[in-house]
């Protein structure tokens, strides 16, 4: 397994513990980790701190430069949101963990040029169906629903 | 005046006065503002408070009939981001200050239904162009380039 989903599995996993939806992801900058973080909905009470939103947050301010040479690993395929910031900051490449339990906005990321690669992973696909079958109100909340 | 853009435009200058980036918003339901932000780059350090963003965490969680009936109001045309976070919710209406010093994704957000009203605003207009005019490369690292 590639060490940057397995750290994105990690938070995930924590996000999980913490009684949070287990969505975990990393940002990867010159092969280190520069921020990683995981969905806070229920930790936070936020509404915005999505797994990409968190990582990109717990990262800091970054320049233009070193978000166009970065790539983003999420467990899950990125919502509408998620994918409007990976746009804004021109970040080229996004790894996948799975997209079966809920497909984001890949046809808009592809058709501006992000290059997208889904790995179709098990761990990443049996975390979110476990949590979907056992708090589908909570899901739902955080895809808008 | 409406008296919502005027909400937006007094967090945008609340922001200014806190050494920030000049972008306000609110979000309103049943004719309340329910969250109101302004963007918090500089004041937090943060790469994913932008104005609208700062409204719609600060509004908390709510639910997905609540965003369906509400208005976003926002000083600035809306980033990649926001308009992502404004698709996810599927807030069905944006009132934009103004789009001259930043076109955001308003061609995606009527393709997807969303209504927008761009106001186009003399006083977000000028507090935007004064800024970007004195501080260029905050401006610029805040919308990715």
């Amino acid at each position: 397994m590639d060490k940057f989903m397995q750290a994105a599995i990690d938070e995930a996993r924590q996000g999980l513990a913490e009684g949070g939806i287990p969505i975990g992801s990393v940002l990867v900058h010159n092969g280190q980790i520069i921020g990683r973080g995981h969905n806070r909905r229920v930790q936070q009470g936020s509404a915005i701190r999505h797994g990409e939103m968190d990582a990109l947050e717990n990262a800091g301010r970054q320049s233009a430069q070193t978000y166009r040479e970065s790539v983003l690993y999420t467990t899950l395929s990125p919502c509408a949101m998620c994918s409007g910031a990976i746009l804004l900051y021109g970040i080229p490449k996004v790894i996948i963990g799975e997209n079966q339990t809920f497909l984001g906005e890949e046809a808009l990321l592809r058709e501006r040029g992000v290059q997208l690669d889904v790995l179709h992973n098990n761990e990443c696909l049996h975390l979110m169906q476990a949590f979907i079958a056992t708090q589908p109100t909570l899901w739902n909340e955080d895809i808008g629903e």
